[in-house]
């Protein structure tokens, strides 16, 4: 079975494809083109590398010369893909052509730049790439005044680390809430509270209205207001890039993202084009707590799509990628912040009705030394009583807790069936006698029969 | 529907079920008696108790004062119930009768010692109540060697906290691994010698042959080697505390514990006896995992037993009580060790053929600060491919991992299933892109279709 494999795209999903394509069958030849010129490296990562807290060279997982060294893989980097050519099964790139005998299209997200005046300017970002923060690195040298457009985690981790070096921070945010879309608008508060407290500047509700300046950015008006800014930096959400598949004519769903089959391969006019597979940022999931699209831009998701991608290119099988609940987490200042599911926003989205129930107490035992406070919020859908959701806050130990909610949501656990059959892990250093996730799930039980 | 409602216990069990009791309807009479003198505290924190790093006030969640002032419950402390007179519903405790609508008994365990020479001899302990920790922590001033017999996660985290404050400190174990029966020994022997690395002697697959001294303990006899001592302390587990259950004939369980309802209700010779609740320690569960009987002598398994019981005996509803995996946690010197459902040996027990799955990483980015080893077994069965059990070590957040796991368990999730339909939530600072726990249920696929 072996055969020519080109992955176009070197984020988690691509890498992952040409690795796993390579280990399913090492007779095979693996090529990577991507215009990034790092590779296999955590955008997760930029923040803490922008702050110095972890080594730029630490954040690469491999260069391209490990790829071609231990695995066997070609990877070319600086090199667009021009054209794909489908009756040829050929990729042009840097002017010449490859054959192929299986494509994977890993081609990511780009960051969204809302339309507005001066935002080609000097000294405006976007954080996507390990470029990226090395550009905003080099730019904070000397800045005092930093603007961050949008108040996603991304932005919100960013904004943490600029004021951990000292400069003046402002979020600017279209919405009246930061994190908006997956976390609820209580969650959210709390955590624009804490940041609050760390002197990071929210100008809420407010759409940016221009970015100032010539030459290089001055100042930022955004709801009226015009602040001082050395330095932007857009941090306004990812959009699939979608431009191979457009030019291929794939088919394009409701979420603007690529409609892909359980086995990753696209469809063109609602029929499985073959050879070609998609993973990553640019594909348009199926949720696992609705029947419906959703979008999951998150590396986790990229490695597990890149994984079935990758084995199904090589070997024809038609391994299957799952519906997916897309858990996530970030911390925040002092804080972790996880939610997996349906937010109350995304299940009106759906038209489903939410009951939440919701509890406070802390990661250890009341007596235990170094525990911190632990607010979990769980979601149930009013009708069926099935858990949809689930937002953590707390200082330590969120994650476990978010993926343990996660299973039992994947799992059509009703709030009442979690109650009566979970059970947590016990000891004083490391949960309460009934762990907070199980007090928010009774909260909820009790909402639920009110 | 006020009643009087007697509580025979005062564990988180007994103080569960006379506070939700009291809570569940307000007009009702509770009473308390226990033989003990503190009440209403974790059991699990008393080695933390004798290190000093947490006060035993702090220790005891709530005094006597508080429930009467508070609560409206009357405690009795110092106070043996003598006998309970089932046709006329009473309890002659300290020489008076009290009338009951409805019991609760609630005694809990008793540490088991075995028939060796010596055991009454002087400095010769149990580590079950704070008087217990009080009496230990007396006895060690000016002691220098001190002799754990039982390698369970009670005496390693005794043991530690004993290594800490300078002591000599020998384990001696019957079996030929730590924390048998719950654990792997592979896992168990990488928790043995990180606390063999800290300075702790273990005296492995050697029973405890003789306490030796004069009036107070001068040595220890095991495995043909004697072993000097000035403070014994047994944490060779605990046992039902059947002397209650035994008096009124209730049936006893093959694990030596009581048989109960779904509702926490007695049975005697398999009928349900009406108007007494059973709740903790002396309890005898049903698995989660199988068809079957086990036992789940946890804090967390109390509490939420308590709460069935309270309800149920104040209200005559028939509340259930579910079946447990009995996920367990515990920090043992740098190293967390946490586990959940079956072990390969309670597999066996069980007559499960088992296969494992096991894999190692990091508890964050390779690249983050502060990331500690990560190493997840999973075990399934080899006939369904269900996941029946998992253990976990790990520097931190090895409880919600477990409690993930754990939901997976209950849920009757194959290896496949976990491995196509689970997520983990992603960040550098708090996980590897693909968790350890979905990497070692990957293994775990790839040696069932070996």
């Amino acid at each position: 079975m072996a055969k020519n494999v080109i992955v176009i795209g070197s984020g988690a999903a691509g890498m992952t494809a040409a690795s796993t394509a390579k280990e399913r069958d090492p007779a095979c030849k693996v090529t990577v083109f991507t215009e990034d010129e790092d590779i296999a490296y955590s955008p997760c990562a930029i923040p803490w590398g922008i702050e110095g807290k972890s080594a730029w060279s630490d954040i690469v997982m491999h260069t391209p010369e490990f790829y071609s060294r231990e695995r066997g893989i070609d990877v070319h980097i600086r090199t667009s893909v021009e054209s794909v050519d489908e009756s040829a099964k050929t990729v042009t790139a840097g002017g010449v052509q490859y054959p192929y005998d299986s494509l994977v299209i890993a081609t990511g997200g780009k960051v969204f730049v809302p339309p507005v005046e001066g935002a080609s300017l000097g000294n405006v970002f976007v954080v996507r790439t390990i470029r990226d923060g090395k550009a905003i690195q080099s730019a904070l040298d000397g800045a005092a005044n930093v603007v961050i457009g949008g108040a996603g985690v991304i932005g919100l981790e960013l904004a943490v680390s600029l004021k951990d070096m000292g400069k003046d921070v402002t979020v600017v945010e279209m919405m009246d809430q930061v994190i908006p879309r997956i976390a609820d608008k209580d969650m959210a508060d709390a955590i624009q509270s804490h940041l609050e407290d760390l002197g990071i500047r929210f100008v809420m509700g407010a759409p940016l209205q221009s970015v100032n300046g010539s030459g290089k950015v001055e100042s930022v008006t955004a709801g009226g207001v015009t602040y001082p800014c050395d330095v932007m930096v857009f941090a306004t959400g990812v959009r699939a890039n979608l431009d191979i598949p457009r030019a291929l004519g794939l088919d394009i769903g409701v979420l603007n993202a690529v409609v892909v089959s359980p086995t990753l391969q696209p469809y063109r006019r609602g029929r499985i084009v073959p050879d070609i597979y998609v993973a990553g940022d640019l594909v348009q999931c199926e949720s696992a707590i609705m029947p419906g699209p959703t979008m999951s831009q998150l590396g986790s998701t990229a490695v597990k799509q890149g994984s079935v991608a990758g084995n199904n290119a090589v070997s024809g099988e038609k391994m299957l990628f799952g519906p997916v609940a897309s858990p996530w987490v970030s911390v925040i200042g002092e804080k972790q912040i996880a939610g997996t599911g349906l937010s109350t926003s995304l299940a009106a989205w759906y038209g489903i009705d939410v009951v939440a129930g919701k509890a406070t107490g802390l990661t250890r035992a009341r007596y235990h030394p170094g525990g911190t406070e632990l607010t979990v919020k769980v979601l149930a859908d009013a009708t069926t009583h099935r858990i949809i959701g689930a937002q953590i806050i707390a200082g330590e130990e969120a994650t476990g807790r978010i993926d343990w909610l996660t299973a039992a949501a994947i799992n059509g656990m009703t709030a009442e069936d979690f109650a009566y059959r979970s059970e947590n892990a016990y000891c004083p250093p490391t949960s309460m006698v009934q762990d907070v996730v199980i007090s928010a799930v009774r909260d909820l039980c009790r909402k639920l029969h009110q």
